[in-house]
């Protein structure tokens, strides 16, 4: 939202209850509307909007048409001490990843670690929701989820992996976790399409690859994204497929269905979580303690022309999110007006 | 090794076996002897110079000054069913690393996951030969270590972070794992070293920064790293410091002590590692199977000018390790000159 005005501000619990509502009309039983109107408003609270509420209308679709199951029976089984699998049952991503990353806690209490695999699961939003989830509770979280082809391999012209996103949390002092939450493209399709529709500027030519798989700087050419860094983006994004789609049972980024079109298709992609119990290592005021004194170390770095301060993984979201918790969820025009197609269709009034 | 015909080739076994005796003859004890010269002649037949026998004659300093301990008591503490802590008592990185990998492959096999921080420790050079030794026994593994500031954090000017690396590596049926090793900022302060010297041409600007942290294209005018992609580089080098640093109680990367000139300092950086035990999730045939497919799908992929295949992640260095095996190690002319001393000082021949 650096690029343009918001067309408006809305509250953040009327929208989140909205979207609930919404979904609940959908059929979507009652805890995952909740759930859902909580990820995707925390999304545009954090600035993420290509992850809020931007995408309802198309959640929706999927489940009307079957893609999203929306009375799923998520199971979660513990194969092992610290190592559980989910079915998501095709229900959304949320939902499942949440029992991952709750079942992940749960057995790192007695263990020290907790892993959880998901499979059968669709799209999840942020990885960073289920991260920070842990992260409050004194747990270094990690989350990983595989998505469909967007992303060349290195060396390669064809749209293969995903943009395999990682996420790493890890408790502070201060009002939110060091938070990491990158694809491991350059960046995100999304951010091209933005360029092409509304500046129509050249892109760096290590960013999106054409039809032919050339490195192009026309936003309006680009037909699949370049792995960030090359071999380090592209290994990245092949370990994320390893153990979100491979170990899981889940489909590898190559096979995953779409989020549009084929709305009743489900995606059938896989999630990997980790959740490590700080209090197994150390008293968890103390290792606050600790990375307290290393944060203040980084913010004593000089700055680069035009910075103003080091800001740590997770605190520009963060001070965005304080912004918008005061101001209202700025909504671009045209996420404004699909939400109100869904307040008219669903006859419930949009805040 | 890709610039420059090298001055010399050796026979591997005949070079592991010259590494271990020269460390015996100054103290070491033989286990961690014998490893050192397996790892680092590992690392040089992977094309990894930068961490292979280049190392010994600083390794052989800091072991005789006191900064590597030659006899150190190497503890492992299960702290929790499936988290280790080991304390490396400032030995050699390589001996405390392989022990806490054994340590979480052991936890694995109860519990499906296990996990170990090291602290106190030294440089343990390449990630990946801890990961691979995970894969070869049908574990999914993970390491990660901190080293002293090269790094200068997003927006800072002042290195504050280490090169900080990433390694996993993931079982399959080829002859090597799927290995990804990474440093996590743009290139390795050896690859400057290396074009300054060497070549003298221009670096791209997002490789480094100069003595006032402004972007420089002079190689011989760096004076700290650039994390790979900004903010994502320098969130993974973040991440890897609260997992390896804080967690462990180690030292962070703005404290580690150096590598060179003093000698008579331990470094006290730490180390994190996992290991996932593939059967806990699915018959490990079944599992290398189905990456088996993913990999051929991978490969499928048309490629870009100039390439003739789409390779893993792991396997440039797996072709080179292959060639050198045959040919024998290849060594600059530099390392061939320091190896010449340490045979001369302890009236070893070199091979």
């Amino acid at each position: 939202m650096t690029e343009c005005e918001p067309f408006r501000r809305i509250d953040p619990d009327a929208l989140e209850s909205f979207v609930a509502d919404v979904l609940r009309e959908v059929g979507v039983v009652d805890e995952h509307a909740s759930l859902l109107g909580r990820a995707l408003v925390r999304a545009d609270l954090r600035g993420i909007d290509s992850h809020g509420v931007a995408r309802l209308e198309t959640y929706v679709r999927k489940f009307e048409a079957g893609g999203f199951n929306p009375d799923p029976d998520i199971g979660a089984e513990r194969i092992a001490l610290a190592f559980a699998r989910v079915d998501a049952d095709d229900g959304p991503g949320q939902a499942a990843a949440v029992r991952a990353m709750d079942a992940a806690m749960d057995m790192a209490r007695d263990a020290g670690v907790g892993t959880a695999v998901v499979e059968n699961s669709n799209h999840f939003g942020t990885a960073a929701f289920y991260t920070q989830r842990a992260a409050e509770a004194d747990f270094i979280g990690v989350s990983l989820t595989n998505v469909g082809p967007d992303v060349v391999p290195y060396g390669g012209t064809e749209a293969l992996l995903g943009t395999n996103p990682i996420s790493v949390a890890v408790p502070t002092n201060r009002e939110f976790p060091i938070t990491l939450d990158m694809a491991t493209s350059v960046v995100a399709m999304g951010k091209i399409d933005h360029v092409a529709a509304v500046t129509g500027e050249e892109i760096p030519d290590h960013w999106a690859v054409d039809a032919d798989g050339n490195p192009t700087t026309d936003p309006r050419e680009v037909a699949a994204l370049r792995p960030l860094g090359g071999p380090k983006g592209y290994g990245l994004a092949v370990i994320v497929d390893a153990l979100c789609g491979l170990l899981s049972g889940a489909r590898a980024s190559p096979e995953i269905g779409p989020l549009y079109d084929e709305y009743d298709e489900p995606m059938r992609l896989g999630h990997f979580v980790t959740a490590i119990d700080v209090s197994a290592a150390m008293d968890p005021d103390d290792f606050r303690a600790r990375i307290d004194e290393y944060v203040d170390s980084l913010k004593a770095s000089p700055t680069a022309d035009g910075v103003d301060e080091v800001l740590l993984p997770g605190e520009p979201e963060a001070r965005r999110r304080r912004e918008n918790e005061r101001r209202g969820v700025p909504l671009s025009e045209g996420t404004h007006e699909s939400l109100g197609r869904l307040a008219d269709r669903y006859d419930r009034p949009l805040p």
